[in-house]
């Protein structure tokens, strides 16, 4: 078993919703985490839920095109209010992982319990703790919005379980 | 209030899942419904979800590129098995719709009352009595795939639908 040099990777996490979806890209090299951009994708009430899903696609693949992540890490739901908003949240996670998709994004998925541990060190952490670990870890003046802190917190979360794999992985002995 | 010329129309029904998604192709100029094509994209569950939503989103641009309609119509699902499902077959729903939307197509939604209430007459209808009907109407030898069939259904009845609607419109006088 061997430590082995872990390359800097920069991930893209979403935090999808059909009324604001949040975006934020981290890089990072398994020792530092570096905040490249984040944030939320306002969808008006007023626009009808096809052209929604079309404002998170579009503004996505402008994003991915920008900043170019390597991968994209989205919380995995298990639950919801209703079905209603299932179906709703549904559409929304689906057309940003498609803007994923389409960009030759791998796609991690995390639970709320996996992202919480990572982040603040316990599964069962409010939004509001999130929300100020995020902007300590990134020395941030102010809180940002909640749906970008939500998607920086889930690439953090990939890139910290992604560096500790890399870091225990085996290497043969030249 | 005067009888209106309709042109013909053509309409992609789609009946989405995350296991099978069905399509069909309906042309309709309000006397007449000819069927140009259908067809059901399989979902091997060994592929990984992100994978089922892009298959999805690129067979039905092919799909539309081959057969070019003017418009899509989709079931408007309101009720699932619990949460879950409905987080699924929200997200294949939304690649189902984000394909119509980045073609060009415009969207029109239709509950399973109005579907079944437009196909067999009767909102409280079977599967199965839809199935029938769709054979029965297009004159086919043998039942379709209930995915395909339930796809044509939507088609047809947002032709009837439209087909109302342009035979009531008003029209100036010469």
């Amino acid at each position: 078993m061997k430590f082995t040099a872990v390359a800097a990777i920069r991930a893209i996490g979403i935090d999808p919703g059909s009324r604001c979806t949040g975006y934020g890209i981290v890089e990072g090299d398994g020792n530092r985490l570096c905040l490249v951009g984040s944030g939320t994708i306002q969808l008006p009430a007023r626009l009808p839920f096809s052209d929604r899903l079309k404002v998170i696609y579009d503004r996505l693949m402008e994003v991915i095109e920008q900043n170019r992540p390597e991968c994209m890490a989205v919380e995995d739901v298990f639950f919801a209010k209703n079905v209603k908003s299932a179906l709703r949240l549904g559409q929304a996670r689906g057309a940003a992982i498609l803007a994923g998709a389409n960009s030759g994004l791998l796609l991690h998925e995390y639970s709320a319990l996996q992202i919480k541990q990572a982040i603040v060190g316990y599964g069962k952490a409010g939004k509001e703790q999130v929300g100020e670990m995020i902007q300590y870890l990134f020395k941030l003046h102010g809180p940002l919005d909640p749906n970008a802190s939500d998607a920086l917190a889930v690439a953090v979360c990939h890139l910290n379980t992604h560096s500790s794999r890399a870091r225990w992985q085996k290497t043969e002995s030249p």
